[in-house]
């Protein structure tokens, strides 16, 4: 059903290789020279010693740090599906490119590079600079109905987002956060969720951006309709076909960047629901790409944690935002420098004359 | 038991008010009319309500940020309760002077003043530039025999804190990291839990900087020991008395500082276990001072979490670190300036023209 997405995939993951674990060990017995109790500094030497194996070097300050996020619209949005209406995604893409939007904050405060790329908002950006355009559709179909993607469509978002990677590659960025902006995103999300890992529309299906409680039961309804209504594709378990029956183009786009970056050997800084599905997504067609994901934080959104377990990320931050726009990534990116500063700066026993352990 | 120490107490918290809930109410009405889904900031917008709240004002960037480590010797290392030797607190300061420590290597990445307090460390310090000589003693007497201190010794440790937090207020600091150094000192925070929390010694001790489970075993027989030979005046629930029999002087010290700092406004990142036990000492002492406390992290560290529970405390960052040193307040304190900066820095809805919910 995904001969061109197929072609396109295979392109992508072609040559890509797990983390380097001769440097992860390096890494480690590093860590253990420098003056502070062995393994006291908990994740954040996790954290190092995997950018050592994703880099295949002595992790150092500063780095590249660049954060896309990729925005399209929901042809499910028809059903009701969210607090907010559609026409939000393309207001907050000129939020995020005017410098107001969380992201947008963050990403300054944080010094990462913010790329913002029009996958397929419905409606049109003339003179807005500052915008990566690469729509390839105004909105997904409702998948409700019909597959939310052509093959043709999904592999031109996966394609475009690999593309970017390949350009952040190039602009000589070692890290990557990856978020969104979609109404109706987290309905996707959800079906995806139930797809890859076999739990109910209850169990994965969240109140969004702020659905009360009736409208919260009427989207787990939808998301079950999704999943019946396209039970053969999703059963199968082909990610290809997933990401064509339920997905979304920046959901699309951010799986051919996830995909791309690590052929870069470029560490990963997940957000939220919707690029922890993404990521999902992306493992199931290339199990090697899941050692350059860093999960950011944990969203409130139920079936992030689901999707976590998963791919069994435990996440840097668990503060109950469930915003996405990659801002959960970007607020975790001081503490990926934090454990690079840790590694590269921090005095060894031997040279700052300090006693090692009694026993 | 303790008036002089009272009388210091007296007047450090002499006029300390709690939080302004008027400023509180205020930041929260505006963060609801920023550029995202109500409440989907999560504790960030509890942290930006509550330095509004602390400070009596709308939180802006800059802030200016400090942190104070503490470091002092302790008595108990006789009982062979720690698996570094005391040396190791006087090399550790030199260490930190020097850039070499953890929370050097942290402090520098974020922006944060660090000062190096000599409390009560085991040596002299000569020649030493950029280390506060405020020694009280050379070490804390072994609390297993008899009390850590006099009343006049942490009189004095407590007034250093206090004038210390003065003097970062005079200086301008508006958010202040309190974090410690001191071998053994994970014996004294064990035996303060038990006498704040009621805890046992079996759940109040761990492996501190690294015991294995022999020497972990043995160390908790100690607390216990120390406990019920402390047993009146610790069962007495008078902080002061608890500091005096079973603390340290730079536990004393940063309850100074924290008292003295709520007096002035200033809100307070909390780094681990031990800084945990000096708040928790502060709190029952004046228990408006609670609403000044941010809990930068949760440590591994099992007395850690009993605290927090105590306190109501819900840390930004649960790493598994356990170094101690300030490390895990200073890896907090971007997680704070990013609430800062979302709350002065975003969109409103009608400014960036984003439509609300439809709800």
């Amino acid at each position: 059903m995904t001969p061109l997405s197929r072609s396109a995939i295979l392109n992508i993951i072609d040559g890509i290789e797990p983390p380097d674990e001769f440097w992860r060990a390096r890494a480690r017995a590093h860590l253990d020279t420098l003056t502070k109790p062995l393994g006291s500094l908990g994740y954040l030497e996790d954290l190092a010693a995997q950018v050592a194996a994703i880099r295949r070097a002595n992790p150092v300050l500063p780095m590249s740090k660049a954060v896309y996020v990729f925005a399209a619209d929901h042809g499910i949005t028809a059903e009701g599906v969210s607090a907010y209406p559609s026409a939000v995604t393309k207001q907050m893409v000129l939020n995020f490119v005017a410098g107001g939007a969380a992201v947008s904050v963050l990403a300054r405060l944080h010094g990462v590079a913010l790329h913002v790329v029009d996958m397929g908002v419905d409606g049109d950006f003339e003179n807005v600079s500052g915008l990566l355009h690469r729509k390839v559709r105004k909105g997904t179909r409702n998948m409700l109905r019909e597959p939310a993607m052509t093959d043709e469509e999904l592999s031109q978002a996966l394609r475009a987002g690999a593309e970017l990677a390949d350009e952040a590659a190039a602009a000589g960025h070692t890290v990557l956060a990856v978020g969104e902006m979609g109404i109706g995103n987290t309905t996707a999300a959800s079906a995806i969720t139930c797809a890859l890992t076999g739990s109910t529309a209850l169990r994965a299906t969240g109140p969004g951006t702020g659905l009360d409680d009736a409208a919260h039961e009427s989207k787990t309804a939808v998301v079950d309709a999704i999943v019946k209504k396209h039970l053969a594709e999703l059963t199968a378990l082909n990610p290809l076909d997933i990401l064509r029956c339920v997905g979304g183009l920046e959901i699309a786009a951010m799986t051919g960047m996830i995909l791309a970056a690590a052929r870069s050997r470029i560490a990963l800084m997940i957000d939220g629901f919707i690029s922890s599905a993404a990521a999902a997504l992306a493992v199931a067609m290339e199990p090697r790409i899941r050692g350059y994901l860093i999960a950011g934080h944990r969203s409130k959104e139920p079936g992030h944690r689901l999707l976590l377990e998963h791919l069994g990320l435990d996440p840097l931050l668990d503060l109950e935002m469930r915003l996405g726009e990659g801002s959960g990534a970007v607020l975790a990116m001081p503490i990926l420098e934090s454990a690079v500063a840790l590694y590269s700066q921090m005095a060894t026993f031997s040279s700052a004359g300090v006693s090692e352990a009694l026993a």
